[in-house]
């Protein structure tokens, strides 16, 4: 028995992503998709590389019928998502791939975000989507808040090491290089090809990025006290993809192991061996994470590097990962893709 | 029932794209790879973008059992292919990706590859790989010659107009630009990114580019006389895909239906309504090819235009197209993963 | 002595340009910056690649005092330009690099631009600024019309064939991939990096493109006889260079000696041996057009390339050799530095 | 009077990156070029971005009449540059581009470079040629040892708090994101434009980069204690650019002052506004390096970011900068060219 899942924000790019990975998953059918501004289009004028599917026409939030419906993406700008998800059938299963519900705290909230809260609510009945940590409130959960997706990458890199209580807390460097497509498909001038192409350059420095909000509430919560990491991110001439590398206080031996023996059983998350590390090119367009781990020549340290595809393990791919569980389908059904190279 | 093919030369980007496809098959297990100077190596060491594939080791050819593979890839250079093919079983099921066995007359394949031919009688009984066109003789061929990825482009364009004498044959000029992935993962100074990502150029200008010579065969066996077409490929900075220019004289709608037409019932060859141009990009990683028609200011004349994936439509997912229809499978399957895009 | 220029509209990509090469110009000085929406920023704030410049700030142009600039470089969005000029002192030296005073017939102007030209006694007066073709009309000038960038390419490698009679003029298609920085800076979706940086495409095709104006006024007043191009740009993934290849009839031999005899004594234009072709990271950030000529296996027939960068030679830099002749100053100071490779 | 110079090792890209500086140098002449394997070629052939120069053939270096040089640029690989630098006339002013003169302990080259130094009585008298801080000494060397380009980088940001005593010693990680032409013109497969151009990751990680050797030197020398940092290079798709992300402990206002103060009279040298953070593109194909500090969220704490143009201000513009020095030339000359943007 197919599913009928609608996605809503589907003009762009993680509204794009979910629609090519459920195009080859055998239990789901895309039912509606809705873009406000766009609505009357056909998804391949949006996006011609979707143009073979065969795809419902977009059309606004109020013309689906959501009693059809089975689950909900929702791929909307941050603050819409929660106006819109506090508007669906109190029901209905929801994957949102926004911030709105990533914080638990509506404080935290309006401290990363500048504004209340506008469904405080859900806010509280939301589960943190990172699948391999959550998986069983996934299960159960109705409406799962997709993570950030550089608070992805870190996270993947150090849950296990701070779970196990292998590295200092207070010493935490993480430096991020993210593609551009993580900035949407927005019109701004630093987004052009001729301002980015040729150069890199980092951004939101000294800890004011917004995933610091995820980082601080997901580490503070495992450690059992407050864990406060440095983190910049900087953004690299390529279109997807996050790499991770921090710097921590730790045995490198340990922390390789730890993160072995934590993703031994995980379908997408691989620990290369002792001393590899990874790159964004080797995950590209899949929804696995490489993680790699290295000693430093300094005794006691060791760097710790994940990377993953922003837009498919970072997001749609999380999505559907979580979706997949949501509706009792096998979890890694349409995600087994292998990245595309070169 | 699971057929077990072997892919020889699997260290080059065509034998990685083969096992990319492959690996999402149904019907197809990889039952041996092989690569002489990497032997012993695994292939999630030489293309780390594979290492969560369970895959056999890469081999020497002469350490393959034959006799328990269904089909073969062929996907060695040019000139070793044939010495190869030679050698194997007599009645072993073959899809050759080099150039080895596309010119039906040796002559020509002396003329264009600049020495005789070693196993002249396989290349008569070789079948051009060029589905669409070829589907019947495909499906009871047991050695199939994988067309040049400018050809298959640059045909798509042309054939049906040639086959319905909708165009001059004696004013075609074909202007294209080609990714950077179809010249191989070779050592040479041009390939290096510092040298090419900043800019493009034309290369084998003039009429020399081997391609040449399946133009010529093709064109000319369709049109029932000798067709000799303008063409020059263009190298810019992009991984993958070619875009095909085709400067044809003929009336555009009449081009644009008999294109329509052709390729009505194909899964993979689109053609764009009219007026309409693709780009590499909306089929990137995929096995679609997309066809656009515009008719010039110029009375008369038209301009086609056509767009695929060297590396998959243009060379390893039309090997895979091929091999379904040699082993009876569904001729689409393992070949219908969207385009990634961004 | 210095002369005083003023730069209008300096925060756009021309406008940069003009800055770099006048900041290591040894007769000129930037007196003035217009900038409207940006009026009261630093160009350094606008541009940092020039933070390091002794540079006037951004004001709107009714700021400028006039009195005290020897030229105007007028860097304007197309339509903005003429109004601007029309209002500027009836003795000011002014270089346009819009398009608004390229076409010297008033009805032409307004087919290819969609409106009536708000000052045709302008219009008239302005000299085309194809400095190699128009150098005496350019010394004694008041207002030069810089030239459409594709249009520069394409003119410099056929002008002289026209001109000797050796092609035939109704056979020219001229097949051009263009950087994507002659876009200019402005916020188009299709000019995202995320958008563009993977991916090539047609774009104009069929004849429509504004450029077609002057090809045809030029073309055809040097034929002395009506003559219609075909052209067809298409978008490359690069920031710099525009790279025309034209598909003629001719003797080869006879075009590259009518090439290299007319640019024989040309500082910026060189001809590169028979047989070897431009590519457009061998002219890059420079003043310099390389041109190439093959012959094709097709007997009459040649393919003639040539390579510049659309912000240097086919704008900006264009601009200054002009200015230079304008005030009678060494045609090549400030233009001299070599391309930027890799 | 012009002053004769000679590139040894001109078909690099260091040595092409000398001739694009210098030939717009007002007091030197190319006397002569060197280059082993490619002797006999002329540069424009061998880099046809130079084709406009009038320059003497590519010879051997002993077809050089040395007695007619006044400096030697030696842009040879690692270990030939000490061998060839030992048979120069002992008299000869040279700056070397190599590693082979930066350590001045022969113990720690051995250590670092994995071999004994074939010139020891040179490396005793070699100036380590990091202008702003070795400036007296270069104007009196003979022989200038040009830095390691992430070297360089790196230094600009912290020496100046490393001498005021600013930050914590033991608390430096500097996370570097490297262009690819720093890796020169090599025949590697990791440097192909398919292998490279979507995707990044970290390399040498733990330690191990050779330039690490220098940054241990340079800071234990200005610390008066040793200073070991931790240092990860990352590779990103791009072809000039090195930026480097210093964490480190102390003041963020202390710091940015001591940096302002530091290069307040340094032509080539920029602190941005606090706050403010630097792009490599911004600084492409120029000598200028730009400096930026942060304050992190976490007391204590900030980021101190350098982006340099490795083949201008991290190798042959440091180069040319020095020479001027050596030959008491105006010390800017050559180099005040802006960035190219875009």
């Amino acid at each position: 028995m197919m599913r009928n899942v609608a996605i809503l924000g589907a003009s762009g790019y993680t509204g794009a992503e979910l629609v090519r990975l459920i195009a080859g998953h055998r239990g789901l059918r895309i039912a509606a998709l809705s873009a406000d501004r766009k609505a009357g289009m056909r998804m391949g004028e949006v996006f011609p590389h979707l143009r073979h599917l065969d795809l419902p026409p977009l059309v606004r939030i109020d013309e689906i019928d959501m009693g059809a419906i089975d689950l909900v993406f929702c791929a909307l700008p941050h603050a819409t998502s929660q106006a819109v998800i506090a508007s669906l059938p109190r029901d209905m299963k929801i994957v949102d791939l926004s911030a709105d519900f990533r914080l638990r705290d509506a404080a935290e909230y309006r401290r990363w975000y500048g504004q209340p809260h506008a469904a405080p609510e859900l806010q509280a009945e939301a589960v943190y989507g990172l699948t391999e940590f959550y998986r069983d409130e996934i299960r159960a959960a109705r409406l799962v808040a997709g993570t950030g997706c550089n608070a992805a990458t870190g996270q993947y890199a150090l849950r296990p090491l701070i779970a196990a209580g292998l590295i200092d807390l207070d010493e935490i460097v993480m430096d991020l290089k993210c593609g551009v497509s993580g900035a949407g498909r927005s019109l701004k001038e630093n987004l052009l090809h001729a301002e980015l192409s040729e150069g890199w350059h980092p951004y939101a420095v000294g800890g004011i990025h917004r995933h610091l909000g995820e980082f601080d509430q997901e580490f503070s919560a495992l450690a059992g006290r407050p864990v406060e990491v440095q983190f910049t991110p900087h953004l690299v001439p390529g279109n997807r993809g996050i790499l991770a590398t921090c710097y921590v206080r730790g045995a490198a031996g340990d922390i390789h192991a730890a993160l072995a023996g934590a993703y031994a059983d995980e379908p997408f998350v691989l620990t290369l061996p002792m001393g590899e590390v990874p790159s964004t090119r080797h995950v590209r367009g899949s929804n696995y994470c490489h993680l790699g781990v290295v000693e430093d020549r300094r005794a006691g340290r060791a760097i710790v590097v994940a990377a993953l595809d922003n837009l498919t393990k970072g997001s749609s791919g999380q999505a559907l990962q979580n979706a997949n569980l949501m509706l009792s389908l096998e979890e890694t059904e349409g995600l087994t893709m292998a990245p595309l190279f070169p």
